[in-house]
């Protein structure tokens, strides 16, 4: 018997409640009880992105929202800024260039935050530019990129800000319309705590209006199709029902738990990581600007395989956590503490991480790290 | 209390070994326990299309596999052939539009296949045509098309046979590979038994072949990257992870009940379901060919608002069938089955549209479909 943890930045864990929805009888898409009960959803989404704009749902992974994105607002030869700071940042530059933009990348180091006075400067630099596609958290560093003064430089300059906020909406607060943000998206399987296979995209008036003159082909990810479905309780295609129903209940929790509650609990489950990281002798990546969905932690100097980490803690202990992507292969380990997360995670997650510290030759004194994390927590939690 | 039957061309009903399974906590899928898993589905949805190709899985609806074949294959300006038997092959016309092909659309009367004598000529008087796009089965018509006669064709005259199998793969024969069938694609809420959120596509050599030259941009349904991806077993995006874990089980009840066991079982649910109707003095559509998978039904001239038939069925009986789309509205109503269907689905829905002829001023004798069920099911069956 090995009980699995799953303290991953996407899939994060399912609530029992929502769970116990994911096997029911699959309701038809096109009946009335659909529609109410997507109804619901619909205005619940909005609440999360805190915008009166539609939510549209799509059955994609978050990828799907980022493509539709592109592929609705811009048309081939247009150039848009975007924020490298790691795997995430650089897809949009993928897309972009799939799709015959032309992108001028702002390349961050691992784990840094974008300067404003940076990013004004590439404006400045290159005023035929139509959009800023950047990342509100890059999951892949743990960094939080300053999304209202991105989005305050775009609305200045004429510019739209497109943000994925795949691992941030839900976690942090992300306004919609207070900060102006034109375009924002999430996943299914992130903080709004439902197994992967949605996706979740709003536009900003001035994004559908630039969308009119959008000439790249788009047909599935169609998002003024899309809308006009939505419009009526529907979705264009065959929606990804029984992630819908278990959507219904797990944004009842979210409501349940208040947006103000939700963010003061993310943020003190990163701070409460952040403190057992340090308190263990290890190094934060992304220490100026941490995000609160995940925490990227430097493999200390005394550990030459750094792969180890996350292998050792899943595949002996059932502590599921995710290693470094691409060029930080070996060289972070990342914990995540977002969605259906209580202290207890985080102190699992640093308890099974001082075991595996020791048992590969980096010895801490048991409980340092979790001691640190239950400080913190302790001081700014509920009790 | 109202127990409710779901009998509708997809979704169609969840096997209970399934839905125990949706609920599970989700795996990460950059896991060896998920490569394992998807190693497993891998194989077994090649046995269901009958290819040694790779069966690519998609987080997207049916739809997402049309467009992917669509932006894989061809380049701006392409002359496509589109067999527009109802409303999904007229799917084909608006998608082939949608990414700059020209489609040469051959329109059927609804309920009508496409005779291949016709395609011939059509082929004929367009040399420059690359591929004939159609349907195995017209969904909204319940007739199948003559997928051998049309993959016959298209390699005799060097052009790709593109076929939504959507509501016919697993569903009747359809060998992809025997037969030389260039691209074949299915949906996860079908004939493979869970519910809505994934697309199945599969291609030929010549396919593959023909997509090295295409031009038209794509990223999220780019199927070289998703098939690199699956011979690592892995999805280049996140997958819909709850849905793929149904599936591992989904597969291996049709593993167990035999492609040739599970064609017959639907070719004899569909008889018994033709001979009831035919008994109750209504009309099938798609006489001359129809579907094991749907059989459209003509609205009695005696009943005004065929509509009423399967709202009727739906809100006092919980029996949910589907009426007719677009210009068949009201006209026709349609009785699924296939997935997780036995003779016993047949006889609920026949037994409740016995009721609601009556009740709608179509009288019929009580018993009198259900017998005719019966006796065909009996005739063929496995007693």
């Amino acid at each position: 018997m090995k009980k699995t943890y799953l303290l991953t930045p996407g899939p994060t864990p399912i609530p029992e409640r929502v769970a116990a929805i994911l096997g029911q009888p699959v309701v038809h898409h096109r009946t009335p009880g659909f529609e109410t009960l997507f109804q619901e959803v619909r205005e619940n989404l909005k609440w999360v992105f805190q915008t009166k704009q539609e939510v549209l749902c799509l059955a994609a992974s978050g990828t799907g929202a980022m493509e539709a994105a592109v592929s609705n607002l811009f048309s081939p030869g247009e150039k848009v800024i975007t924020v490298n700071g790691g795997k995430f940042g650089e897809r949009w530059t993928k897309i972009a260039n799939a799709f015959g933009l032309t992108a001028i990348e702002i390349k961050l180091e691992p784990g840094a935050a974008v300067k404003p006075s940076e990013l004004e400067k590439t404006i400045a630099a290159h005023s035929d530019a139509k959009a800023v596609l950047f990342q509100a958290s890059e999951t892949s560093t743990g960094s939080a990129q300053p999304v209202k003064a991105v989005a305050d430089l775009c609305r200045k300059n004429g510019l739209l800000s497109v943000c994925d906020a795949i691992t941030a909406a839900g976690v942090f607060d992300l306004p919609m319309d207070a900060w102006g943000i034109d375009v924002l998206m999430t996943g299914s399987q992130k903080a709004m705590m439902i197994p992967p296979g949605m996706a979740f995209i709003a536009l900003s008036d001035r994004a559908w209006k630039k969308s009119e003159s959008s000439t790249l082909p788009k047909f599935y990810l169609n998002l003024k199709k899309e809308r006009d479905a939505h419009l009526k309780n529907q979705t264009a295609w065959t929606p990804a029902t029984s992630l819908v129903m278990g959507l219904q209940e797990s944004l009842r929790m979210m409501r349940e738990e208040g947006l103000e509650n939700i963010f003061k609990r993310h943020a003190l489950l990163a701070a409460s990581t952040r403190a057992a990281v340090e308190a263990l002798g290890l190094e934060v990546l992304a220490k100026d600007s941490p995000s609160s969905a995940v925490t990227a932690v430097k493999v200390p100097s005394s550990i030459q395989e750094g792969k180890k980490i996350p292998k050792l803690m899943r595949d002996r202990y059932g502590v599921v956590i995710t290693g470094g992507q691409d060029e930080l292969a070996g060289k972070i380990f990342r914990l995540s503490h977002f969605g259906y997360c209580s202290i207890f995670d985080v102190t699992t997650a640093i308890s099974c991480l001082e075991l595996v510290l020791n048992e590969l030759g980096h010895p801490v004194a048991y409980g340092t790290g979790v001691g640190a994390a239950l400080k913190t927590y302790a001081a700014g939690g509920p009790g």
